[in-house]
Parts: structure tokens; C-alpha cells; sequence
């Protein structure tokens, strides 16, 4: 525990460590929850760990509408959904805020080895990612093992080729091992559009081995023909692999990506709110649309129900809270984050009052650390909170945090976060696949999330003093 | 261990148990192995344990042909594939044994949740089933929990529906659960043809959660017209069952499945041989064909490449074996048991010089167990066998083995089998799907089943007299 907290140290500028004997003078300064707001903490954390709402809510999202892919009528169909829901728990002030936004839908996407070893390969679309012409493109695949190697390849040899990088991605509990991973995703389309290569395949940017590839948004190069880019099951990146190994001469490919766009349709967000005694906001959200290929049940199903559950828990306390709690069911995260842009340009005139904001979009694995995007006069708070937290094995992290993607455009205008950061250990085995389905969702580690995020929620809602600016380097 | 063995002699009529102290009167006459015997069978092991020829078979298999459903062109280059390999491998007597068949196959397979949730569900087609009408079949559907419901409503009321048969498979090492289970696949479509239903959805025969349905055979009522019968994955399953509990009218399912087939098509068995003393025949293999989702490495390319390479274990010892050794690479298993019936009735007239047979298909976990149907007098010498398998953790089963799906039919004709029983717990997770590719096999899993079979094939060949005759109810 200390070497972690020393890593921790050491990779962050700014953070706070109650580990051992060597915490910041800080620490002897904190805040305290009274004995009360302690009593109500724990209320909460106790409620969340029964709670069945957030059950509830997922089971009832995934299951009534499904997929919900961005500016498609799916997604129309959850933001209905998601204000009859917010109304039906008790929310306030609950409204749909619709915004305009380009669509892209897969059509079609099939690939197949041509020769020498004749054989289909199992691939999905990325997102944003353009057609090849009717019937597929058919040629030669010239294989690069990581996203760097394509990067350091000579300009010219690749034209008219298939592109194929293979690079593979790490498991781990962090977000680090996508981190890197996912430049894969956005940057090889760009990479070969540069050197006129025909399309891309990738490996799909997950740690499972089924017949399910990753979807996800990709890259273009601005001033360059976009080049069709698709992710083939890691199982299929085996045997592309496999297949060059064994052959003798060239292996030829045919991949075919069919897709719909239009420059405009619809999207929104959907808010409801817990009235305060003051007009300050916390806000907290996850996602409400999801990639088609699944059912969006831990991205973001799980982000939805998890906040609006806990929000609800200490809206159901007596009186109102001191500060105003609003949940917001982001539109269209997935395809490029337009709904947090919306979110961001719409309710400008409130960020000032916004005191503390919050994402749950990491699935749905227990939360294991408490990180925070605060000033460093606040980190006294986040210890109270990390502390009240601990019972429900909550380790404290560091002051580095975005708090999530949505809530990327609030805290870049110097909005506050916190990440209730969740294990994500099996969360790339489905994250964009198929299997992205309600029974991949553990409900005690469900519950425990709620219990965290209710209990955040009220001592954000109720602590004295703000928590600062984090000095983003946009300010 | 005792309680089980004494599960096992309550269960089965005819049985040899070597457990404690009452073992049955004839192990005290078991005749033994010689020491050189022994000492050869040792070495066997010890060289299946470092065997890589089962990998590079089935690894060369699954990547240069893929998936090869019976009775096509990549079903018929799987069997060049089979002689070719057979022959590198220095066996002798190398032949392709071709036959006619009717051929089907899949060409679409297309469902969705209609109202009042609208959804893709993911299904495949069972193999043989027939096909909707152009644009599919748009119905109520009714659900049965389990096929004995099924068997058990009124002859009328299903007419122009779709039915849902939702019946979980138990997780189970060995075969019962499967054999449960999969009667819902082969009776479903009779039961819902005879109440005039317009299709069958069926929960996947399988154990998994993940969107990859799992196909199989289904079986047609003689005298009635078919039903188009599709899987569902599980998880699509879960969404079905969901759906309807949470609709407050009928759901509503679209299902599209469309199929080709032709009345004769060709497949074939490849036969290869290491030429022993005599003309007795020791019958041991796998079979080549596979169903077209996945590339069929476990099912069952495992069982090619395990009784292939143990053969060629027992093929490299100085000087020839006693008894002729033959490799069968049966087609046309997973639509028919096609090749097994042709192989039965070409070698009919060799059947009372075939000593024993025995075939690897049940993926490509560990063997623990080894299960014989041979003549009672024979048990002496399946406990040598047993014993000599000790050392890779193998336990003795009991005599009422049917030797594997393509041995059934010689068996049925009086030969003698065993069955070196692997491990299926995570078999049905895979089995049938797109998922059954080659990363799915465990090098060290494979090699201990080299060794096993290796050390069967040279006592069976080496062992003085035969293993008797199997009464079967046909004789």
C-alpha cells in the first residue's frame, strides 16, 4: 500500500496521501462531518448496499430500449424513457435539452480472408468510419505489430493495401492499458490515409478472446480521403496473424463497410434535479447513449442507474439538501461527445455555481478509489470523504482526475470532479461488443456503487466552503 | 472416490471397479504388461507430455481451412488437407473415402423484438432448419419454460406463433447435462410442427453469456411440414424472457432465416494407416468436418489432431506394431453422423478383424477417466489400461461407453470401444459457436491427451487377445 501511495506521489503533481505516517500537514487540518451528517453518511452507504433501484433502472433501460445508438430514434426512445423514469422516482424539474448533431450508422461490414486460406473473419465498423466501395475492397494486407511501428513506417509502400496493426492491449484494473490501446483506434485510419493505404483493420482495442470485435469512434485526418477502418475479434487478429505466418506469398483480404450518415439529426440530454436550499449544483450523469452493438448495460447503463439511484437515495432523505443535485443523462458520448459539448455550451451561465461534477462511465465494477480534480484548499474534504468512504474498501488516489467524459467540457471551463473509480479488470473483455448485456452486471457491486455515490453526493451537497478551481492549464 | 464408484456400479450393469479392497474377482486375474511394455507405454507419455505435432495439426487446420461444414468445397479441402498431412506424418494407406449427401446451409439469420420493445436479437439457424418465408415471419411468441412444457400444452392454440423454448443446460463436467439439453434442440421443432407453429426460438444449447448462439441439428417430423427453429444466445434469451415479463401486452418477434440445400452434395472420410503385423485393426480419430461459426478447433479439430498425433507416436516405435492402426478422419459429423454411416457400411466386411475403436470429439480438455464397452472378460485388461494412465491423473469409469458419435454405428455392429473421457466444463461454452477457435485450446491439456491416447493405441494394438464383443441389444 505505501509503494503504491509512493507511485502515486511521484506520477502526480498534486495529491494527497493518508497512508502511514507521512501525510500532508493538510490532513491535521481537515474538515469533519458532524456528528450528524456522519450518522446520515452512513444511513446512506447502508441504503445503497440494499438498494434495488438501480437495478431497476438498468434492467429497465437495457430491456425496454436496448440499444440506443447516437441520433438514431433509439436513442429518442431513451430520453423519453429516461424523464418518465426521472419523473416517476421524484424528480424536479426534469426536461429533455435536444441539440443537432451529424449521424453515422453501420450498414454492413464483412471481411474474409480471399487467399491463399479462404475463410470469413469476424469485424465491426468503427465509428465515423467511411465505405469502401460497393462490394469491399480486396487486397493485400501488410501487418504492423503495434500502432508505433505503422507511425515509423516510410511514407510510400503502403498505397492500395490493407493495413493491419495488431497491436494487442493489457489487462489491468486502471484505465492505463486503454490508454494506450485506444490511440490504435484513433490514430491508424489517420496513419494510413497519410500513405494511401486502402482501408485499416485493427485488433479490437479489448482483452477478451470471443468472436465479438470492439466497436469505438476513430480518427480522421483532416485534409486527407478518410480510409474505411474496422476492428476485427481478437480471435481474427489471431488467425490474420496465423494465416501471414503460415502463407507463403501474399495474404489478400476483402473487407466491405457499408455505412449511413447525415450531416444533421437529433440528439439531447436529459436532467432532473433534487431542488436545494441554495442554487448551487453538483452534478452527476453517466450516458444514456450507447453503441448498437450491444445493450449498453454497463456502457452506460450502469452509469445512469448508479447516479440517479444514489441521487435519489438523499433526495429521499428528510428536507431538502443544501445545494441543488441535478443528474444528467448525456446524449451521443459514444460517437464523438457531443452531448457533453451541448450540455457545456447550454448551461454556461451556471458553471460558476456549479460546485463539484461527476461521471459513473467505467461499468459497473465495484469502486475501489476515491480520485479527485479539486483545489488544493478542498483535498482536506476529499479525505473526509475518502474516509467515510473506507468501510466499503474505497483507497484514496490522486488530484488528477477529469472526472469523466462528459463532465470533460464543465471541468476544462473549472468546474471541480471527483471519479469514483471502479475496477475495470474484466470491463474490455465487453466494452463496445455484443456483450455489452445486462447479465455482465454484478449486483452487489452495483449496490456498492450507489452506496459510494449517494453518500459523495450528500457530503458534496452538504460540506461548507466550495471546492475550488483545479488550475487547469485552460485557465 | 469410492462413494463415486460405488455411483457408478449402481448405474451401470456391467462394471469394473479397482477402488479398495472389493475389486471384483477378475482383476485378480488381470493380465499385465511385460516390462518392456511398460517401460514403452511410460516412454509414450513421457513423449505425448512434450508432444507439438497435435498443435501444429490443429493449428494448421483451423488456419488454412477454417471452418468446413459438411458437404462443401471447404469441407473437401479439409479432407485434401487430411491426406496430405496424413502422408507427411509418414502414414501409410492414405485414401479418401468420398459419399453422397444432402447438403444445407445457412444463408441468413436475422431476428428482432418487433413490439413493444423494438430490438435486434441475436439467433442462429439450426442446422436442417427450413427457412421462413422471403422477409421472415412476424408473430406472437410463447414461451415455455422448459421442453416438457412444451410436450405437455394442448394440441391447439400455438398455431401461426412463434415458441420459445427458454430451458437452461446445467454446467457439468461430464455429458449429462448436454445430453439434457439437447433434446430441446432436436424435439422442440417437432412438438411446435405438430401444434401448427409458425417458428421455434430455443434458448442455445450451451453454457456461456455471450452473444454467440450455438447451432447444432435439429430434428423433422416425419409427416409434417417443418418449422423454420433458430437459437437464440443466451444473453438474447435473457432479453426475450425480460421482454415479456416486463411488456403489459403480447411481444412480438420477427424472424428471418433463410437456407440452401441441395438433394446430393459430396463429402468423405480420409483414412490413413500405420501397416501393423496383422490385419486387426485398431479404428481411432476425430472428425474433420465442422459447423461453419466458428473454425471448429475443438469440435473437432482437437480430436484429429490428438488421435493423429498419438498414432504417430506409436508409428515411430522400432519395428511395426501388432495390430494395424488407423487414423479416421470421419466427415459430416455435425449434420448427420453421415460419415460414420458410410464408414460402417464400406468397411463392414472388416469389422470382425477391427479389435477396438474409439474416437476423440468432445473438445480438448484434460482426459480424467476411461470409460470402456467391451466384453466383460475383456475389463481385466482396460484396468491395465487404466492403470498405466494413472500417472496423468486418469480414474477408471465404467463399461458402458459408446466410444464417441462416429464410432456408434461399428460399435452397433459388435466393436469394442473406450472412451478416454475429457473434462467438458467449459466445453458448451464454445461448442457450436463462432467461438470455437483455436485460442480456446490449452497446449498442456492437449498433450496429456496425446500421451493418454498414445498409450491406449499401443496397448490396444500389443495386448494379447481381444476385447470381446460389447452385447448390444442389435446383436
Amino acid at each position: 500500500m505505501l509503494k503504491q501511495c509512493a507511485a502515486v506521489l511521484s506520477s502526480a503533481g498534486m495529491v494527497f496521501c493518508s497512508l502511514g505516517a507521512a501525510a500532508p500537514a493538510a490532513a491535521e487540518e481537515a474538515p469533519s462531518l458532524t456528528a450528524k451528517q456522519a450518522e446520515t453518511v452512513d444511513g446512506l452507504i447502508d441504503a445503497g448496499l440494499e438498494d434495488d433501484v438501480a437495478w431497476e433502472i438498468v434492467e429497465s433501460l437495457t430491456t425496454e430500449i436496448g440499444p440506443r445508438l447516437a441520433a438514431t430514434e433509439a436513442e429518442a426512445r431513451a430520453r423519453d424513457w429516461g424523464a418518465a423514469k426521472l419523473k416517476s422516482l421524484g424528480f424536479k424539474n426534469v426536461r429533455i435539452e435536444t441539440f443537432e448533431m451529424p449521424y453515422w450508422g453501420r450498414v454492413l461490414e464483412e471481411a474474409e480472408i480471399v487467399s491463399p486460406f479462404p475463410q470469413p473473419l469476424i469485424v465491426t465498423a468503427l465509428g465515423r468510419s467511411s465505405a469502401t466501395p460497393e462490394g469491399g475492397v480486396t487486397a493485400e494486407v501488410v501487418r504492423f505489430r503495434t500502432l508505433p511501428e505503422l507511425q515509423a513506417a516510410p511514407e510510400t509502400g503502403l498505397e492500395g493495401k490493407i493495413v493491419f496493426v495488431d497491436e494487442p492491449m493489457a489487462r489491468m484494473q486502471g484505465i492505463a492499458g486503454y490508454v494506450t490501446a485506444v490511440r490504435k483506434r484513433s490514430q491508424a485510419p489517420v496513419e494510413a490515409a497519410k500513405r494511401g493505404a486502402a482501408a485499416v483493420l485493427i485488433r479490437s482495442v479489448g482483452t477478451d478472446h470471443h468472436r465479438n470485435p470492439h466497436t469505438g469512434g476513430a480518427a480522421r485526418a483532416p485534409d486527407l480521403t478518410p480510409v474505411p477502418v474496422a476492428a476485427l475479434a481478437n480471435p481474427d487478429a489471431d488467425q490474420l496473424a496465423r494465416a501471414m505466418e503460415r502463407a507463403e506469398g501474399p495474404v489478400t483480404v476483402r473487407l466491405d463497410v457499408q455505412v449511413e450518415t447525415s450531416d444533421t439529426a437529433e440528439s439531447g440530454n436529459v436532467i432532473g434535479e433534487i431542488p436545494g436550499q441554495t442554487d448551487e449544483l453538483i452534478v452527476v450523469g453517466g450516458h444514456i447513449d450507447s453503441w448498437d452493438l450491444g445493450t449498453g448495460a454497463i456502457d452506460d447503463g450502469a452509469g445512469i442507474a448508479i447516479t440517479t439511484a444514489a441521487a435519489k437515495l438523499v433526495g429521499d432523505l428528510r428536507g431538502k439538501p443544501k445545494r441543488t443535485i441535478r443528474v444528467v443523462m448525456w446524449g451521443a458520448e459514444e460517437i464523438g461527445l457531443n452531448g457533453a459539448d451541448a450540455y457545456a455550451e447550454m448551461h454556461k451561465d451556471e458553471i460558476e455555481r456549479t460546485i463539484i461534477a461527476a461521471e459513473s462511465d467505467y461499468g459497473a465494477g465495484r469502486i475501489y478509489r476515491l480520485d479527485s480534480g479539486v483545489g488544493e484548499a478542498a483535498l482536506p474534504k476529499i479525505e473526509v470523504m475518502e474516509k467515510a468512504l473506507r468501510r466499503i474498501s474505497i483507497v484514496p488516489g490522486d488530484n488528477t482526475s477529469g472526472g469523466g467524459p462528459d463532465v470533460g467540457p464543465i471541468r476544462r471551463m473549472g468546474v471541480p470532479v471527483v471519479d469514483l473509480v471502479q475496477n475495470g479488470w474484466d470491463y474490455f473483455d465487453l466494452h463496445h461488443t455484443p456483450d455489452d448485456t445486462l447479465d455482465k452486471i454484478d449486483p452487489e457491486a452495483l449496490r456498492q456503487n450507489v452506496a459510494a455515490w449517494a453518500a459523495f453526493i450528500y457530503m458534496a451537497s452538504e460540506m461548507e466552503g466550495d471546492f475550488g478551481r483545479f488550475p487547469a492549464e485552460e485557465e
